[in-house]
């Protein structure tokens, strides 16, 4: 049940992606090849399936056109990842199991293929199919959860501020809640305005996605000690090599874990009042800390 | 009169920006500081003042809050000069008189900025104090103007991929037309979409902006070649040094100003339609080809 959902959440998501990235016949083709490199390099598609799910729990079936919304997500994702693997920040050579965009196509061609994918992020949720107060409240959303107050790029910010310096909790906390769960919790929200959803379901989906995303994030720390490069797809221990605080070297593992779980209980209570079709999201909920990869 | 449009164009959107734009006492400060550096550096705000003109030619006034729709295409400007403006793009010390972000506040934190001044730009559009629809539209056309596909950063990658390889005229002018002429179209349709433009409107500002737009790029190589560094704040003879093919470079000099004056022409009949309210318009376009930096 539970690897359907992820199978048709990818497959819906990757067909979505394919539709809406300029193909390398588009001039110019270095940087389409650059974006789709990056893109479709075999991602969890975390945010979009998170998203669409909210989308079917709120309207009671899959809403038409809302995987646009989840790649738009995505290529948000994506373009985070670009930024944040270029040597001037973290300087890593492999993502989702592939030489990272500026390895391949150069660091000028990344830089811009990040910024490519941001602003074609934004066409593509200009253009959902959704009444546009709704699309215009997704953009905000999203805009504000990627920007630089409580949201992604502020997250990023304190993070690289913050290596070597071992910061404190607080600290620790901001930058999960920025870096990390605010795209989360803005995937879950969009979804359910992009379906119709009640100011009061969107609070609840709100705190839903703050609690998944920061548990998403403590289980990211631990699988960085845990688990290899080779199991990742990425490059293992770089937390321990920059010195980062986390919750397991606060912590340690253990604790860590069952932090983890706890968040993801009380993202079960929010979840309360949607009765059994939450169960979807709530399986997904257990999965994204059970996850070894 | 030209000089008080100028003038009140440039308060009006420098006041926009200080209230749209996080101030250091927000966290994280260093976002905010590197942000405001290259924003709040003298930039001549040409893009806002054809923006907000365009929309109180539609209008008959200035409508209320057009300065904020200003200030972010500003922000998507800066954001491209700071990314432009990196050592594995163009490498340049020095910006609006200067130095470049990446010189004050490292590369990483350089980035970050340009990443958010795009993000910020879209959550001010998504709130902009027009109706959700033409919100939408306006989005639309920006990201668009500012994508891949005959926009500025397909220009951008166009121009990098040109560099010691001498284009012929066609590759210059899919160059200009998309790294310029494309964000500067976009400042005057957007403008009167703000101000309820007729898709008639719409597409004699289109016009108008396109042709402004190649001119202003032409003139901006021609003073590339003949004015020095001191005089346009940021640093000359740097096409002829990267051995950039532009007009002055094909055509030579006296051919590159009639080139541009044509321009301006044909920008002119663009806007007969809109009668002695195009006046502002025109002497802006006058302005921007017989500037001197």
């Amino acid at each position: 049940m539970l690897k359907e959902t992820l199978q048709q959440g990818q497959q819906l998501t990757d067909l979505a992606l394919e539709r809406l990235i300029p193909t390398a016949t588009e001039r110019p083709s270095s940087i389409h090849k650059a974006m789709r490199h990056s893109v479709f390099a075999g991602g969890k598609r975390i945010r979009p399936i998170l998203c669409m799910e909210a989308a079917r729990m709120v309207a009671g079936s899959l809403p038409t056109g809302v995987e646009d919304l989840g790649s738009a997500l995505e290529m948000l994702h994506t373009y985070s990842l670009i930024h944040d693997d270029l040597p001037a920040l973290d300087n890593d050579d492999l993502r989702r199991g592939r030489p990272t965009c500026h390895k391949v196509f150069g660091e000028a061609l990344a830089i811009l293929a990040g910024d490519a994918l941001q602003t074609r992020a934004y066409e593509v949720l200009a253009r959902l199919n959704c009444p546009p107060d709704a699309r215009v409240r997704i953009i905000e959303e999203i805009a504000h959860g990627t920007g630089t107050i409580d949201g992604m790029i502020g997250g990023q910010v304190v993070d690289l501020e913050s290596e070597h310096a071992k910061p404190d909790l607080p600290t620790l906390e901001y930058i999960h809640r920025s870096k990390t769960a605010a795209l989360i919790a803005a995937s879950v929200v969009t979804g359910g305005l992009y379906a119709g959803a009640s100011e009061e379901q969107v609070s609840k989906l709100r705190s839903f996605g703050q609690s998944i995303g920061l548990a998403f994030q403590i289980v990211d720390d631990v699988l960085d000690v845990t688990q290899t490069s080779e199991q990742l797809g990425k490059t293992a221990g770089k937390d321990t090599a920059a010195e980062k605080a986390t919750y397991p070297s606060l912590f340690g593992i253990d604790v860590s874990i069952k932090k983890a779980d706890a968040l993801v209980g009380a993202a079960f209570v929010a979840l309360e009042s949607f009765g059994s079709r939450a169960e979807t999201l709530k399986s997904l909920a257990k999965f994204l800390v059970e996850r070894k990869s």
